[in-house]
């Protein structure tokens, strides 16, 4: 462990909570040195798996001066009320994707870094895994030529699963079904390597046999500012797919992971494929690319590490979290709209003028 | 060679003839016996390669009575007037993708079936590939359970390289570019896996930098009347792609093949990649199955010595081509509506009313 670790607390500590400090541990570049969570059930058995002393409130953990930041885990709609309270203690916020449970949410969120003179960062940590990374190396280097399409897919089987004791089932909870809880993180992905976005058109469908509230089927557009297009699958009703394929004028990238080892990041690597086409070279003269091992979660907390040492903005910035989440707002209005494409200015202008309202 | 194969005439004697005709040397259900071009060079060179006499006019090889059908590789604009012709003289016709250069066409060559007793045959070669065809049987026998997704692409680098000497420049040539190139290839496949296609939204964009009329990528929704939902992607400044991947409930199954070998069929197999997932099972999973050696252009041609000798419709039917055709123009058709959702049934309806108003 480095001499100095930054001290970071955590907030709400379920089972990504548990995935998270697993993944701290590894690291001697922060510490996670206090938790809390309004159950007593759930601290106890957080301190005696990890070792960490938990707070039996809000205001003791934020009263540790020593505490530059803290991990919320917390519900979607938890987001913006326990993160006002971390910002006014004067400490960064790492929360978790998506940043809020709504646009205007997300939006007042990333509004306390100025307000407060705190850094928000969102885990977005789908962009960290190495075979994007190498990919978006692949693009910044001019190895793929100019990009021109990207294609993407997140599928499950929980639409299969769903009963209507689980929140998933609901409209208002789960927006869009897999649009709103997997497609939304390729929409992080593709941002990242196909650049801004402007417009978004999506289509669903229900399938399920369970007879949920939310649509199981998801496919979304995506025109970006550089002319490209994307497109981003997501099925809840099929085995698990979680694939990116870049298509470059010099050349083309597939990336294709087995999603069951999500939790277990520094085994993504041994079921993973990564290959290059390039120039005219057909399927059958693709280069399969060596994916060095990875931890996605260690590498977000160490980016919060960083975020919280020198206070200045992190990559997986509360902007970036936010145009992921209008991705979802925009594709909601599309399939409302009969699949035309939506402006993505429109929805950040509304939800804006939803705050201003609310304020007024 | 069995003792009564169907003898058939060939139209049209460029390149692609060639292919078939090498592939109709393969089969003893039916004969190449004659062929015919404006171009006396052309019919030189074809009796020189394949010793089958070409005929020096159209209406000698229409003449000949032991003649049961024809198969057409004219341009697309000449394929509703030489059918009709074809027609005329009570042969089956067999022509080649796009059914015609306008919907209207197509709608008028799958009129000549009942006007004049001949059945019309459309090469979409591409649904008859093992892959697709064992993708297909899965789907039948239950296999991958419901079908929810159908994602596609077909893709290759020709936008890279138009000229403005290259019919494809051009819009009213070739609309869409890859839209009408290749993407309609996987429309029918698509057709074939999914079921009939109630619905079409499209968006597109051109990136190339040699500054051709038409756009130079493709991204098309399809609706189906089962409720499930496809995607095909095309792009004409990257490598080449050829993939089909079907989501279903029980499981999933992805095809990919490298289309440098279309012109050889038998050999596609070589070069091909065929896996299901099943249930839960993640990509580390897949199973990869083994593709039969196939020849997809033998198998069209004694389908249509098959049509040729009991007169019966078969399933690369005109009505398919139409299908095909028309999911291109609903494209076209969202592209101009801002990528809103367009109806089939619209589509079929302007086409028919439009030959109405011509006849009237």
């Amino acid at each position: 462990m480095s001499s100095n670790p930054v001290k970071i607390g955590i907030v709400g500590l379920g089972r990504w909570a548990k995935v998270l400090t697993r993944a701290a541990k590894k690291s001697d570049k922060f510490k996670i040195v206090c938790g809390y969570s309004r159950s007593e059930e759930k601290r106890l058995a957080y301190e005696q798996e990890f070792g960490i002393s938990c707070a039996e409130t809000m205001e003791a953990l934020l009263g540790d001066p020593d505490i530059k930041g803290v991990i919320l885990t917390v519900p979607n709609e938890h987001h913006l009320p326990v993160a006002e309270q971390v910002a006014k203690a004067g400490k960064h916020i790492y929360t978790e994707k998506p940043i809020a449970n709504t646009l205007e949410n997300g939006l007042s969120i990333e509004a306390l870094q100025s307000r407060y003179d705190v850094q928000v960062m969102v885990g977005h940590s789908a962009r960290l895994l190495k075979g994007t990374r190498m990919i978006k190396d692949a693009i910044n280097s001019g190895e793929l030529g100019r990009v021109a399409m990207i294609e993407a897919n997140f599928s499950n089987e929980r639409g299969l699963e769903l009963t209507p004791e689980t929140w998933r089932w609901y409209k208002d909870k789960a927006p869009g079904g897999p649009l709103s809880q997997l497609a939304t993180h390729q929409f992080d992905a593709l941002h990242f390597l196909g650049g801004e976005i402007d417009e978004v058109s999506s289509i669903a469908s229900k399938l399920s046999p369970v007879g949920a509230e939310v649509d199981d089927q998801s496919l979304t557009f995506l025109k970006f500012s550089s002319g490209a297009l994307g497109y981003v699958g997501s099925s809840w009703t099929s085995p698990g797919i979680y694939s990116i394929r870049v298509f470059g004028q010099k050349g083309l990238m597939h990336y294709e992971l087995d999603f069951s080892t999500w939790d277990t990041p520094d085994q993504l690597h041994e079921t993973s494929e990564l290959y290059i086409q390039r120039g005219k070279d057909g399927f059958s003269k693709r280069e399969v690319l060596t994916i060095p091992p990875g931890d996605m979660f260690r590498d977000e907390l160490e980016m919060f590490a960083e975020v919280c040492a020198t206070g200045e903005p992190g990559e997986l910035s509360a902007n970036n979290g936010n145009v992921a989440l209008a991705v979802v707002y925009a594709a909601l209005r599309s399939i409302d709209n009969n699949g035309a494409c939506v402006k993505m200015q429109d929805i950040f202008d509304e939800a804006k003028a939803k705050i201003s309202d609310q304020q007024g």
